[in-house]
C-alpha cells in the first residue's frame, strides 16, 4: 500500500441467489466481480476487493466484510452511496470505515456466525424458498439438540469437509451450535465458529438433517469426527438456507453491526 | 353446483414478485391464471377459482384462500400435492379441505388480516428488497402509534380508496391497526379489518409513512377521515411490502392454519 491510500472496509449484504457465488470469476457475475466494477466505476481505479469468506452460489450474506484500497478522496461515510448506486439491488454495502492499512478482512477475521434454515412441514414455502431448504418429514429437534451439543467445542473436523479439500490443519473450534425452531416449521440452526473448512456448515446441517430424521443417532457424532472420513457424515445441505451472519474481529476493529433476518 | 361435485377450499401461499396480481388476465401470467391451469391438468376439469382478495401485482400471500368445484375423485388431502407438482414454486397451495357446497371464498370471509413491511434504515436491504418499502428517513413511531389509534375502529374510509372507485358503501371496520418494530430498522404495520377497499391498505401505509416522516400529524387523522377526499390522505405505498397473511371465515369454517414469517 502506498502512503495516499485509505484502507476501506465494507460490511456488505446480499442476497445469493442470482450470483455464481463471492468469487471473481471470468465469465459469470459474482459477488465480488460487482463490487471491483463498482469501485472502478466509482473512484476510476480498478482494484481488488477482499473478502472475510468465498461464498458458494446460492449463498447469502446479511454481513460479509470485505476490504480494498484507494486514493480516491470520496469521503468515507458516501461510499456505501456511490457503491450501491452502482450495484444491483441484490447487493447493498451498508457501512464503509477506514481500517488500518494493515487490516485484512480474511485472515484477521477471528471468527465467523452462519444462519441455516430450515423449511421443516410437509409443504414447502413460497416466500422463503430462495432462503430455506425444505425437509418435508418432521424431524427430531431433541435429537438434533444432543448431536450439536456433541458437535460443539474444538474438534478435527476433517470428516466435514468437501472431498478432495487439501488443508493440513482440520481442528476448528465451533464455539456456538444450536437448533431452534423460531416459528412453526421454521427452523434456524446457528453455527459459530474461529474457522471453516470448505462446505463444513453446510455439511454440518446435512449431518443434523440426517440425526433429525433418525437416520443418524446423535451418539454417531464422537465416531463421524474420528474417522476423519467425509463419506461417514451427513449430505452437504443446499446453498440457499445458508447466510452469513457475522464476521468478527479483533477489538481494535468496530463491530459489524446488525443484520435483519 | 351439481350433485356429484365437491366444494374445495385452497389455502394458498405466494411470492408475488413475479405475477402480474392474483386475477386472471389474457395475456399476463397471475396466480389465479396459474391455479386454475394446475386444476385443468389434475382433474382433466377447466374450473373457474374465486379468491378471497384480487392481490395486485407485486403482493404477497401467506395465506389467500380460494375454492372451486369439481366432479374430480382425488383424496382431498391429495390435492395440494398434486396441485403444487403442476405449480412454480412461487406458487404453494398448503392446504385442502372440502365445504359445505354454498362456501364461497370472496363473500363468506368475514375479515382479512395483512401486513406490510418497511425497511426504515439509510441503506436499503437486499434480502428484504422483495417483500418490503424502503424509507431511508426515520420514522417518529410514537406519532405512527397515536395515528393508527385514531385510524382504528369503524369509520368511512372513502379518502382511503384509490381514486376513482365506484363502491357505494365505504365503511369499514378496522378492527386492528398497529406499528411494530420488530427488529431495528424493520417495522411491521399490522392490519385487520372486516373489508377492504381498493388499495386501502397502501394508502393507509402511505399516509402513516408521511405521519412518521413529520409530513403529517397524527391529528390530521380525522379530519382526513372527514374529507372523504383521496388526495387529503398519503400516497400509496409500493406494493412489495404487502401481504396478505389470514382469511377469516365464519367458524363453521376451519381455522386458514399457521403461516410463516
Amino acid at each position: 500500500m502506498k502512503g495516499n491510500e485509505r484502507n476501506i472496509k465494507l460490511l456488505v449484504e446480499y442476497d445469493g441467489t442470482d450470483w455464481h457465488g463471492w468469487q471473481i470469476q471470468p465469465n459469470a457475475p459474482t459477488i465480488q466481480g460487482e463490487l471491483e466494477a463498482a469501485i472502478l466505476r466509482v473512484t476510476g481505479e480498478p482494484r481488488r476487493v477482499t473478502g472475510s469468506s468465498r461464498t458458494d452460489a446460492g449463498v447469502h450474506a446479511a454481513g460479509q466484510v470485505c476490504n480494498f484500497y484507494t486514493t480516491s478522496r470520496i469521503p468515507t461515510e458516501r461510499i456505501p452511496y456511490a457503491l450501491n448506486a452502482n450495484l444491483p439491488p441484490s447487493i447493498v454495502v451498508l457501512q464503509a470505515e477506514e481500517v488500518a492499512p494493515e487490516f485484512h478482512a480474511r485472515y484477521d477475521a477471528v471468527g465467523k456466525r452462519y444462519i441455516y434454515e430450515i423449511i421443516n412441514r410437509p409443504l414447502p414455502s413460497a416466500l422463503r424458498r430462495r432462503y430455506s431448504y425444505h425437509v418435508a418429514r418432521p424431524l427430531d429437534l431433541a435429537a438434533m439438540h444432543r448431536a450439536a451439543a456433541m458437535l460443539q467445542g474444538e474438534h478435527d473436523f476433517a470428516a466435514f469437509q468437501a472431498a478432495g479439500s487439501s488443508v493440513q490443519n482440520t481442528v476448528r473450534n465451533l464455539s456456538h451450535l444450536s437448533v431452534r425452531e423460531v416459528q412453526p416449521g421454521r427452523l434456524l440452526i446457528c453455527v459459530e465458529g474461529n474457522g471453516f473448512l470448505y462446505n463444513m456448515v453446510r455439511i454440518l446441517v446435512g449431518t443434523l438433517v440426517w440425526v433429525g430424521s433418525g437416520r443418524l443417532g446423535p451418539e454417531a457424532m464422537p465416531q463421524i469426527l474420528r474417522s476423519r472420513d467425509r463419506s461417514q457424515a451427513g449430505p452437504t445441505a443446499p446453498p440457499q438456507g445458508l447466510c452469513l451472519e457475522k464476521v468478527f474481529y479483533d477489538r481494535t476493529y468496530l463491530d459489524t453491526g446488525k443484520t435483519l433476518r
